[in-house]
């Protein structure tokens, strides 16, 4: 019996890992906190009235972290004592840049919707997480923000997702190194290239395929996973001759 | 006769860089402009007295594009029609947070000086850079922003800066894939820990022998040193059997 969190729910992969978390029986997942920024959009909705009280939105803005402190004693009432055990760092959002690096106006507003939400969100729910059995921290990252991987990704002009995210991965490995022997799991996943709005219809994976080999990821990682950036794994993907290669692999930094 | 350009040069490394290339000879270097955010401190305004006009201030706030583009003129004035050959991104800070990271309430403010700032006066400069013979674009890194090298350096509580220095080392990457094939060469380097204000009495390498290994690291590296972060070479110090080796290496990511 799991209480879940997950950020970004309002569509796409949050919005399908939540739908996906529901789908499991009440005896694996017992509460989920869906965040959204503001009210639930209709999908949303349409899960919460037929949750039976397992799924709960909560709103707040992950970029303030007031408001996100803000919303912290509703979710606390909501656990009623109980923990928190696995925190979904989803949120994110990529920017275009169609004058390359040097045309990139959006640095700092990319690195606060990528980087400094997961950092605000993880920092407030900690005291919920220290009361949670598998401790679990987990943040959406991706194979763009890899720099052993970024020649390979060059030509995809989106140079402020691809810093933030490299950086995300550094914010990943300092909660890792510190909360580790704490006894948390602190890691990203690279969920692919996922047809989502964000991914677009060009993408690898359906949201469906992609989110079922997060959440396998998310149920498996061990200790020996902490603090890394895991590949989701996707069957007929592993060794696929394209550019993206689902293999449940570590991710080069 | 190479034109360079300096930023944060009030102080530390970024002043006795200015120093030391001010001591090579003018048919080695010509024009050193040195940026500061307001007037010279006395230390620099001693060495522009004594310069017979090759060291230039230039001021602006790099946090601030508008700024940075505010100066373009007059470096172009100064320039008189030739182009700038070296660029050193050396602004930056470190704030410590001793509630460790998930107590960092710098994230954002530590990003826009360490990573901001150096994307500002690059893309500001390119122009410049672009009629320059050398076409170098170096951004003063650290390995406590390799997440290969994490582990080592947990016990330090800056995590802020950890953070933006991963993600500088992908604007750098990012910059080095783009203007590479155009003849730049845009590299990261780790002085080192350094006897100044930001490094304190307790580093390991006073000033000028730092200095003198950045300016002899920015010599050498060639095209395949695009796009790495090089730790500087420092005699008695490649194998040192502490925590730091300035053995001229290419740090890990």
């Amino acid at each position: 019996m799991a209480n879940y969190l997950i950020t970004g729910t309002s569509r796409g992969l949050g919005l399908e890992l939540v739908s996906q978390l529901l789908s499991r029986p009440a005896s694996s997942v017992n509460l989920i906190f869906a965040t959204t920024r503001s009210d639930p959009t209709p999908a949303l909705q349409k899960l919460i009235d037929t949750s039976s009280g397992r799924l709960v939105n909560i709103q707040f803005d992950p970029v303030e972290i007031t408001s996100v402190q803000a919303a912290l004693p509703s979710i606390e009432k909501h656990l009623n004592c109980a923990g928190l055990d696995v925190l979904i760092n989803n949120v994110g959002v990529m920017p275009y840049s169609p004058g390359g690096t040097s045309g990139a106006t959006d640095l700092t507003s990319t690195f606060n919707a990528n980087v400094l939400t997961a950092h605000n969100v993880t920092s407030t729910l900690l005291p919920l997480l220290e009361r949670g059995k598998t401790k679990k921290i987990v943040n959406i990252g991706t194979t763009l923000g890899s720099m052993g991987m970024a020649e390979r990704y060059a030509m995809f002009p989106v140079p402020g997702y691809k810093i933030s995210k490299a950086a995300l991965n550094m914010l990943t490995l300092q909660y890792a190194l510190e909360l580790g022997p704490k006894g948390y799991l602190v890691f990203g996943i690279a969920p692919g290239w996922v047809k989502t709005d964000l991914g677009s219809d060009q993408a690898d994976l359906t949201v469906d395929v992609a989110v079922k080999a997060v959440l396998a990821k998310i149920d498996t990682v061990d200790q020996d996973g902490n603090g890394k950036l895991h590949v989701v794994l996707v069957k007929g993907w592993e060794k696929a001759p394209g550019l993206n290669q689902y293999d449940g692999s570590v991710a080069p930094w």
